[in-house]
């Protein structure tokens, strides 16, 4: 039997998504979670592996167990295990073993929250990206369209990047401002290591009038991540969801 | 000369706005941070005294200072000393002496955030009451109507309450949910002590199927905190801002 699960997390006190020993991780939390209801140990399969200070409101995983179990009791139970950490497991549903939470995903979506203003962030400390110099969003937006589409994303790219190859399809990117609270939402079937962090540090840099568009974009043609911009700050990004084929 | 501020702050780590003996208050960081820049003491006087936990996006004080001051240098200094605290000051500005932050306010505006939903806040600790019931936010808002106007609010009004009478108005309450999260949004001139928390704890009791609409009225009429809800954490309730008459 399969299961898909949709979790929600504040990355702040984890090392990312992905098991590693002597760690803390959010994969570890939930499988261990998982194990006193299910009584095997569950393996789990992300659709988003987030890097460390990364949260997500819609990370969704898949497990396989030999039994057939209570989807509502069993996230009660994760629940409960998880009560001293900010995990929360959101829905819990069988699913047809073609389902694949990472395999299977044909979008994913982030979102990264920037607050804008002199004030640092009181009430989303560790959650927002900080940055004090007026933005402006319109250009950033502008310039950011120019990415939509199938690219080599290797100005992006961070060093120990797993992917074979850098070219990428980006197929959405806004930048929106409601107050100090800019969202930088992105979609796209996936993305190369940082990519989403790197692209918005750059655009930061288009937002403060450092570069003009024509620099972003030599930079961008250039494929050269030494001169594109800073990786903006994990605490920044968040993990929104994922679309399947099937749905 | 006299300053108006506009301030934020996640109540979680203070105990409330006012200056206590011994205690960590809002007021204190203030005025402490304020000190390095004015050089005499200043007295801050606010709109709305919230209690330990409450957060504010849009605290409103003033105070008076013998000396012509830079609000943007006045502003940058306060917010450098409270860098390692979740107050920051949003804005500075001069204002007439006939200004007052807390005499002068002729409406203000709380929201109460309530996470409804089986998993606990992750995102939100702290900063939302988690009720992992299911409320009927239709109900509690059609309900809630009755509350507008002037009435006397003693079955919302906790021990302790300075205010010469029980007698408030009202102006609006609106419940309204956009998927997990509830948002109580209050206006009147002033409250009692506790009256928006006390109010939500009961609206929740309609929202659960506790109460009926009947039930809370003859408890509201009658007048007998002892007979009304239980009062609402502080974590999810949130100082919004202040209207003056001169705006």
């Amino acid at each position: 039997m399969r299961y898909r699960i949709k979790i929600e997390y504040d990355g702040t006190p984890f090392h990312g998504w992905q098991r590693q020993d002597g760690m803390d991780t959010v994969q570890q939390r939930l499988e261990e979670a998982a194990f006193p209801f299910t009584k095997v140990p569950v393996v789990l399969h992300v659709s988003g592996r987030t890097d460390a200070g990364v949260h997500a409101l819609g990370q969704i995983a898949h497990f396989d167990s030999p039994e057939d179990l209570n989807c509502f009791r069993l996230q009660e139970c994760m629940n409960a295990h998880l009560k001293d950490v900010p995990i929360g497991i959101l829905e819990i549903e069988k699913v047809s073993d073609k389902f694949h939470a990472r395999l299977g995903a044909i979008e994913r979506y982030y979102c990264y929250k920037i607050l804008n203003r002199r004030a640092k962030a009181c009430i989303d400390t560790s959650r927002v990206w900080w940055v004090s110099y007026q933005l402006d969003t319109e250009k950033m937006h502008t310039v950011a369209q120019h990415l939509i589409g199938k690219h080599d994303f290797s100005a992006f790219r961070a060093a120990g990047c797993q992917s074979n190859s850098p070219i990428k399809t980006l197929n959405n990117i806004s930048i929106t401002r409601t107050g100090d609270l800019i969202l930088v939402n992105v979609a796209a079937k996936s993305f190369l290591y940082h990519q989403v962090r790197n692209t918005v540090g750059s655009l930061v840099w288009i937002g403060r009038g450092y570069w003009s568009e024509r620099d972003f974009l030599d930079i961008f043609d250039a494929c050269d991540r030494t001169r594109a911009g800073p990786t903006a700050p994990a605490c920044g990004l968040y993990f929104i969801g994922t679309k399947y084929s099937d749905e």
